[in-house]
């Protein structure tokens, strides 16, 4: 399978997306750059609903942090780039560059874990790990 | 235990409510009746993580229409009245006003109904419905 | 121009779309269908922030009818079908289909007026009429 | 006025904000953190319209830092603690610390910084600083 490294995943914003100030919601990037990662792992042969029905396991975010560096506004189309910065087997860090145009307009990094089916911290199979691993920037 | 009837609840609007144009997103209204209807079963002692867990039932949404008479803005205090005005074993009829001062900005009627646990049409218990059956508007 | 009719607009569910029921929120449905209006009226020429600019006029929803036929899921890629069903310089009716595969998911009827700049009831110019008028289905 | 210095805030969660994981939406929280500031803001009288109205500046977040620490549910009732822990005209500290029950179930950071009617960055009026310079925490 072809290695993806860079992730690009487009979006068009539209009025459920902006606030009262004509701008993209602050949290509305967070799940932005959670459909561009659902779509990285998609392409990787790891769609979640099929992770949690063979392994029992499900990704939840850790912790994150977003820089805000331009607004974005209605049927702006913004672009996704997302790549796994680093990983082992307890978490996963994703850098995702939010671009509208070719204007950077948010910069995320988030650290993603793996829960098991009581919800309780797992580690990812070698599986996974190794198809992610291929896939972390040099 | 007291009968209820009218069920009054407040919300206030926040910026994650609203959209580009300065107002309410017309979808919201729904989140904001779902949490009313959630308030009033709440004190029916319906709770909905209580009936699944006892009952393995869910209420779902089987269908609704809306009617907008006015915009609502930003830190808008709003309040929902929620009743019942009519219902069988099979559906719950709720009719939902909601008002921005003595204005009315929305009116709702919902339709919900029961699903088991495998996410099929099943008719709610004898207990959800007396209980529901005496909060019935005449 | 070559005519549209029935427009269709493709939506995979992701995590944020999705309820603690494991199925797609209900009011999520509204957000769809707007993404999906939207769309339809780029391609004829009409997007909203375009239509705001040059004649200081938002569509707004007036009133919306429901109906729920099925669950969606996690991961189910819709397919949202809009058409015109009628419409007057007041008001456009659109009506939408929402598909998961060939299974019909949701039915909606949306009715969409105009508001001026002072967010007032207005009735909207013979370009966009015309336009639309074109698009009415059969 | 009162000093508040640590302002608390109670969310009831709803169906939607968890997701299909049966858990809360990783950047529900973010909303839930906006709508704890908002309501501190107006307690020293710093509504977020008024402030708008009055000098044409809105408050948007620069940057924002999330750790999750335990997972929320349905009809969790969660507490938002909110004070300021440091400000300068140019931006705003804030930090956030998400309960339920007794459990802290999210800690955010987030920066906020005012913006201009034209969308510009600008350092805040010196009746806001000194009401909220008052706020900070020793």
């Amino acid at each position: 399978m072809k290695l993806i490294k860079h992730h690009k995943f487009d979006i068009r914003v539209y009025y459920e997306d902006t606030d009262a100030e004509g701008i993209v919601y602050h949290s509305k990037y967070l799940n932005f750059a959670e459909r561009a990662r659902t779509e990285f792992l998609r392409k990787c042969n790891l769609s979640q609903s099929n992770i949690e029905k063979k392994y029992g396991l499900i990704f939840v975010v850790k912790s994150l942090k977003v820089d805000y560096f331009n607004i974005a506004c209605l049927d702006d189309f913004l672009n996704v780039d997302t790549s796994i910065s680093r990983l082992n087997k307890a978490k996963v860090v994703f850098s995702q560059l939010i671009y509208s145009n070719t204007s950077l307009t948010a910069k995320l990094e988030v650290i993603v874990c793996c829960l098991n089916k009581n919800r309780k911290v797992a580690r990812m199979t070698n599986q996974i790990y190794d198809t992610l691993k291929k896939e972390e920037r040099e």
